[in-house]
């Protein structure tokens, strides 16, 4: 299969490397930053260029891999006209390709990347989504080479995904920002707080998370949450996220 | 060592279990609610009271393992007079404990234990507070025959780690179990987030959370934001966490 890939960023790098290890055959990488293309394109072993209209036109799958902002600008672009486009986006709809091709879908891998972490992209779960059988086919396949689960996620259901993934991991990850901060400022390693994260995670392997709530808010301690909001006095902005998620954590209870 | 544990909850079981274990003698297990106490010194194979009036009085230490509110009319039983009594709280100083004896210390485990949720003991770190050098070592060599990391943790820190776990623990949960109630209302299997999870924490394994922060909020993409919203406008709880996570995500950045 012959790939060209349009963007060079965090998403189409790390799927980049990933189509290269499974043998496809990927043509070109195009990026407005020439730099960034010829990196990755440097890194696949593929040509590079930084417009559309030098794509390489013998492709048989274009992958959009841009911010959501640019995809609909770039997949009307007459060089596509009719060619087989997917983007890469969890809240894009997929019908912003239509009005240029009839062959079009989406190659949506739930995953969190960033520059200089490694993902094992086999365990990257890909969401799929195609205007026909045949090319959603395709796209399953492509998933099958890399190795990765794939999943028939249409355009409304995977904006949910999406919406889900900012809580689980963009918001998981600011609480695990303030915990390091807190510990910073009175001189504790995060080190400590290692081992009660990871069991967080593990803990909800095979369980339902609202079954395993824990903490001074599911239990009603009253007096544990005075505390800690007394120690919060100088944090004004931590104040005010403990107060809320507590007070629903509560009406949950 | 000789040991009595008063309390039958989550963290009692789980370190009475880990001591019994780790070749230490457990004398008995005191709960007010005497099947509690029953239950947990069936498992454990020793004596069991519903009532501090029945404590053995020969053990060389006595940890108090029970709710917050009652852990200093606990330590000041006359029974306890002058006994070696620990307490495994988080947000209580250990001179809560100084009013009946000249021997006492905290032993705070710091991590989440759910009733029939494996815990690896041995991963746990406790965190350490005694009232001389003496007893801390005692207390030292308690964590090592556990095979735990220890810290030397005084009762300011252990209150801000405390307040650290509830961000990183008890909130990172709640976000995981807002994620599932949207996959659920959208019948979407919770299945696909795990992989996002699972590199969530790989990813901070070895970098600071604020350094590897992604998402619509620190990339300044209002137009998602406005989406997600929008996605929550049936759902006014989410909202205004969303909101609110955002807005500080955004004024980090």
């Amino acid at each position: 299969m012959k790939i060209v890939i349009i963007g060079a960023g965090n998403v189409a790098t790390h799927l980049a490397v990933a189509i290269k290890k499974s043998g496809q055959n990927i043509l070109q990488i195009i990026s407005k930053k020439i730099e960034n293309s010829k990196k990755l394109a440097q890194k696949i072993g593929c040509d590079f260029a930084d417009n559309i209209s030098e794509i390489n036109k013998n492709a048989d799958l274009y992958i959009i891999s841009v911010s959501d902002n640019q995809i609909t600008k770039i997949a009307s672009h007459k060089n596509l006209k009719n060619k087989f486009v997917v983007h890469t986006a969890g809240s894009i709809s997929q019908e912003v390709l239509s009005n240029n091709s009839n062959k079009y879908g989406v190659f949506y891998p739930l995953q969190t990347f960033s520059k200089n972490v490694f993902v094992d992209f086999s365990q990257v779960p890909i969401c799929i989504e195609a205007n026909n059988t045949r090319n959603f086919q395709i796209l399953e396949n492509l998933a099958v080479k890399l190795g990765c689960e794939s999943y028939a996620v249409n355009s409304e259901q995977r904006a949910k995904l999406h919406l889900s993934a900012v809580f689980v991991n963009n918001f998981t990850n600011y609480m695990f920002a303030v915990g390091n901060d807190i510990l910073e400022k009175n001189n504790l390693p995060f080190e400590i707080l290692r081992p009660l994260i990871r069991q967080t995670v593990a803990k909800i392997e095979s369980t339902k998370p609202a079954d395993v709530q824990t903490g001074p808010a599911i239990r009603g301690d009253t007096e544990t949450i005075k505390k800690h909001l007394q120690q919060l006095s100088q944090m004004p902005d931590y104040k005010e996220i403990y107060e809320l998620i507590s007070n629903k954590i509560s009406s949950d209870s």
